[in-house]
């Protein structure tokens, strides 16, 4: 992984450049990506270009932003103005978009070099497009941002868009062994990105925790959140440190198929944390966490029921397009939503409410939340992005959430999550940066 | 006008045709069009086949829905897979979407029949297009779903889709005396249309009160409403008239200049309705709507605010590209959104709620309010869509509203407005139902 933010006293001095270090990124990027396949379109001249005036501007002391010149990539659901926008199917082979998403938009106006377009599972859903896992080539990177995961794990960039619904952020993040960010519902202004779901949240991978809240902080400056949310809140640098006084850790409805060496990972790092003096609290001490890991349960078939019923359109345009060009999961989706009725969609809202309710009074009794980011290692095989129940939670529930790359299972990443309060990013960063301090 | 509902009975028996309807349809578009500039695009040869199709179901006593060969229009900020969609701005010259828009899409499965694009005022905001009112037509049609109004009125179609953020629906409807439709917030389903600010709503202008109400429950009926929410709901035919209690005078803040003549007309149907056993009561007789009264002085401030925010992406995208291309009015939104900061933003949309819950507060009141939907006539000249101090309230409480072509001022059209509550769309229309009964 290639730090942007470790390096800007570098970019000051002049002992760096971000063109240097753009070109140690190319070396990365011409060595693995053959292998990897984690880009649909780059553009390296013209990430010469941005990197060299990215150059000039710290050298006069005048960048744009904190990541002027950090190279990115962007997930393929998102619309660009100057690369195609194919949402991982034939269906939108060599698109391209009038206008830049808000992201991608933003991304430009801060001075990020964007190196291409990272490669996403069909429509951000369920079908892989075949990248692979630099940890081990035989595995999936997870998905549906799988691209941008890879692209940040192989050093190629520094940091990605990805967009998550059900786990799209958190367990690619965890199987590649990168920092994750999901933020609160509304967080990144999701304009122009095909992540229109109502749990759908824009959202970062990168190669740190500061780079996550700066890359995040930087687009939420130029573009907002979604229109009626605030967006991201907190300093435009990283949150510092703040130790927690408790944590509660979510063993979700996963708990029974967790790995035996991704359980010894998780309970060396509790046990790390405890004697560093953080209270760890489970669901046997504690009624009302006792309660959401109850919930837990359902949140996976209530996600996907919501999913379900919110994609009629446009799965509907696309199947009338051209039917054979629609993978069997997604066909499979459109079934369940037109065999639901609106009564059926009120009732799921309405659950998801209320489970949101049950969960957000944790935040009386603890400072944030602790899980893993999958049952294991990432899966052999490309056919399958891996089981999203560990960090469905998070993307129900609205919340924030963090996965540090921090487990191992079979010598494989894992990414230890995180899970904060709504709105509360900027104090989940400070803990995520203490529980890296006394972990690291 | 030409009600479609109104109809049906003749499609049923052969007495009518879906493409007999369209003719006449065409034949008011043949004499009016050129003088009124209602469309940015027309497809007669495809709407005369859909038609046909249409015609040929009919028949067979097996149309798709209540509005299969319903001749309609779509308003030109919402994406079509089959005719352009410009956006009101050259910036969108022969722009052609991949795929159709929620709304587009669930037409075109309803068998409707679409004859063309509406003109928009640039990107459904200030600046106007051109098109001419048909009562007169050195007068507006008022704005931004200017092009669906005169059509409408013209009697080229009978329903069409706009979209509402200030009163896009609302003002023009009532100076082109058509039935104008701006549902609860999330309604209907926005998906691949341009209204995605947080007040926006599509809804639609239509020749007749079931038209409207039909129209939008089709449309709901296969693509929802907004990811998040319900979508309206109610029966699929047009609710039953009910007879209200007592309804609620809303003078808003534009009781001040309002037109006598549009005062006396509306004066006449308060006392109309009142002789029918409703009662009617004003902010003096009651302290809770004198409290919304109060509020309703701050929602054309807070609601440009809001949008300027809002509008920063993608008007910042905009600008980049060509900024010679891009409205004095745009212009002055963006700079007032770049001069919002985060906080700003927070603090409007958190006023926006405390006073949509002093509005809820009404329901235990009245069964509904009653304004007018501009201070008169639609002015003279192309230059301006009038003045929303009436329609903005609804559109910032984000409660369905409905305007019927009941007053006059000047001689010319003016709507009657009903305002209520959220989720309630279903009540509404049993109300506007009873009214018209009341007042034709």
């Amino acid at each position: 992984m290639r730090p942007f933010q470790s390096e800007r006293e570098n970019f000051r001095s002049g002992a760096d450049t971000p063109r240097k270090f753009l070109e140690r990124c190319l070396e990365d990027f011409a060595r693995l990506e053959p292998e990897i396949g984690a880009f649909t379109f780059v553009d390296i001249d013209g990430a010469r270009r941005s990197a060299d005036e990215s150059s000039a501007r710290w050298s006069k002391g005048r960048p744009f932003s904190a990541i002027d010149g950090m190279p990115t990539g962007i997930k393929d659901i998102i619309d660009t103005d100057d690369m195609p926008t194919e949402q991982g199917s034939v269906l939108y082979n060599g698109n391209r978009p009038l206008f830049g998403a808000a992201s991608s938009t933003a991304l430009r106006l801060t001075g990020a070099v964007i190196l291409g377009k990272t490669v996403t599972t069909e429509f951000a859903s369920m079908e892989p497009r075949g990248t692979r896992n630099p940890w081990d080539l035989n595995r999936t990177p997870g998905g549906s941002s799988s691209g941008s995961a890879a692209a940040v794990s192989g050093g190629m960039i520094s940091g990605a868009m990805g967009t998550q619904v059900v786990g799209s952020i958190i367990r690619p993040a965890g199987f590649c062994g990168v920092y994750g960010y999901k933020p609160s519902l509304g967080g990144i202004n999701r304009g122009g990105s095909l992540d229109m779901l109502s749990q759908s949240c824009s959202g970062i991978l990168a190669a740190s925790l500061a780079d996550s809240w700066v890359m995040a902080r930087e687009i939420v400056a130029r573009v907002g959140g979604d229109p009626g949310y605030v967006g991201i809140i907190g300093p435009m640098k990283p949150p510092a440190a703040v130790r927690p006084k408790r944590l509660a850790l979510l063993q979700t409805a996963g708990w029974p198929i967790l790995d035996p060496s991704a359980r010894e990972a998780l309970d060396t790092v509790l046990a790390s944390l405890a004697q560093a003096g953080i209270e760890i609290v489970t669901r046997s001490d504690w009624a009302e966490l006792e309660e959401v890991e109850q919930a837990s349960a359902e949140m996976l078939a209530l996600t996907t029921k919501i999913n379900a019923w919110e994609w009629r359109w446009p799965l509907n345009a696309f199947m009338e397009r051209d039917a054979s060009a629609i993978s069997q999961s997604a066909r499979d989706r459109l079934t369940i939503g037109l065999a639901m009725t609106q009564e059926d969609y009120a009732a799921a809202i309405a659950r998801r409410a209320e489970i949101r309710k049950i969960y957000a009074r944790l935040a009386a009794g603890c400072d944030g939340l602790v899980s893993v980011t999958a049952p294991g290692a990432a899966p052999l095989g490309l056919t399958s992005t891996g089981n999203p129940i560990f960090v469905v939670p998070g993307s129900m529930l609205g919340v924030p959430v963090v996965t540090l790359p921090l487990l191992q299972s079979e010598g494989l990443p894992l990414g230890l999550q995180l899970i904060g309060f709504e709105g509360e990013d900027a104090t989940l960063f400070a803990i995520a940066a203490e529980l890296e301090n006394i972990l690291s």
